[in-house]
């Protein structure tokens, strides 16, 4: 069912430093910070040659990143971005064997404009998994 | 400096329990777990098409990942693993910037038999990063 690792998520306790230690001391190509107010973030792309770092940062009052950042102040990795190639099918199967989604249970539209879900990270050795329709 | 993210460390409470939703919850192709005493770890491999995912569970009384087993009991994310083509020269580079490498500073030989180093995590926005010479 999973396939390609799309990307990691790091949440970071300032984006235009992590910006820049990624570009500048680790030698890697880093788009530019962009907001994303309908999902409470600022995002910015480690590009590498097989996979992508996200790098997020918590926009507005009620990001759902400010409490990650109130427990860990510097910032720490936040969760792992498999693919899979029907979302509704995943979900199907990963629900019969217990396995909750986080939110509504149904699949929303993330912030690369395609659908994904979140697992419960209980229910995945401490992991938060995010589904995501390639 | 950085290359491919060889791979994406996750501390697991249950090695077999893991494996099996690894493999079986989530259609993966999963290696058998391997001891690995000198390292105080046992490990298995979800191999996806792009990168691996490390499943780690502590291996004997000294393992370096019991503390992380104390402070999150059903495990979480611990590290990402970055290539460099030259560890001397990416850790002499990344030294003259003020990041600390861990333990007595020089590379060590890896899990995977090759020369790695942890940065410090205080000084990458609190995530532990492996670098790997290719």
């Amino acid at each position: 069912m999973i396939g390609r690792l799309n990307h990691v998520a790091i949440v970071v306790s300032d984006m235009d430093k992590a910006i820049s230690q990624y570009r500048n001391d680790f030698g890697a190509r880093v788009s530019d910070a962009v907001n994303m107010p309908e999902h409470g973030v600022t995002t910015a792309f480690v590009e590498l040659p097989n996979t992508t770092i996200e790098l997020l940062y918590p926009l507005g009052t009620g990001s759902p990143l400010s409490r990650f950042l109130d427990r860990h102040k510097d910032g720490g990795m936040h969760h792992l971005c498999l693919e899979v190639e029907n979302i509704g099918r995943a979900r199907a199967q990963l629900q019969e064997k217990g396995y909750r989604v986080l939110g509504d249970g149904q699949p929303s539209i993330g912030a690369h404009g395609k659908p994904v879900l979140f697992l419960h990270p209980k229910d995945v050795f401490g992991t938060l998994i995010e589904l995501e329709q390639a």
